[in-house]
């Protein structure tokens, strides 16, 4: 993506609060960068959008290498890319993308948990009701997993195209 | 993508070595983390797969922090998505994915730069020839920008769908 060629050439920043917004909307899935002592680990989950708590949540397994990282540094490196296509004869690839930064939480409140499987569910279902009524009635959707939440201390948009 | 309300019950390891080789051949872009003394950091970059050194060839600005980051720790973890797309009304998303974990490293031979180049093109561009003929002749593809290696340790896929 960032580094081809003449890349740079086009490569710019997205200024307009409106076009970071609208990437963050439409995107449906963040790659997590996290620190630890064995290294940086990557993680890829799909994510809902709260626009008035300025935070990301994301629901996840119970166990898992990653619960235990955030626990020890909860700093947290999310990106979400646009792919807009490789330029086929150009070594370019069109693309947004969002580099955020901020810090990963355990959400254990029932009603945060609650509100959270709400703004999932409104962020990546086009018609979200039956699926609402499915899931957020069943206790076993938290009982299968932990939501996790981020908040978004800093926010960069760059675009390729 | 890893984390939906039922996900747990499809996401499944590959362990089929073609079938992670055919993700690492079609994927165009990784995702990469790497840990700073002031937290994580993930950055996107296109790449070219080297199967005979069990390496990715990526090439990127001349100055930058990832750069400075590397030489730091040089340790990283790298993911390539392969996103089947969400599946509406039904919570989940298809997808497939590698987590790879390496080390990157500066390239500076000169040889070993132009390999790379040739590496970054065969495995973009459908039709090299012509676009291996415009850059590889051009001395300032070199100037402009660095290429860094990222030595495979370790990879695993997972696939939900």
């Amino acid at each position: 993506m960032a580094g081809k060629y003449h890349m740079l050439r086009h490569e710019k920043e997205i200024l307009d609060p409106e076009a970071i917004r609208s990437i963050l909307s439409s995107g449906r899935y963040a790659s997590i960068a996290l620190s630890g002592e064995d290294g940086p680990y990557v993680i890829t989950l799909s994510y809902g959008y709260d626009k008035d708590r300025n935070c990301l949540y994301f629901h996840t397994a119970k166990r898992g290498r990653k619960l235990e990282m955030i626990e020890e540094d909860p700093r947290a490196c999310a990106t979400i890319i646009e792919d807009l296509g490789y330029r086929q004869g150009q070594c370019d690839h069109a693309y947004r993308s969002l580099v955020i930064h901020g810090r990963i939480i355990l959400v254990e409140d029932p009603s945060e948990k609650m509100h959270a499987l709400e703004v999932m569910i409104d962020h990546l279902e086009a018609g979200p009701d039956p699926v609402k009524e499915r899931f957020l009635k069943r206790e076993d959707s938290f009982d299968r997993a932990e939501i996790l939440r981020m908040d978004i201390e800093d926010m960069n948009g760059r675009e390729n195209g």
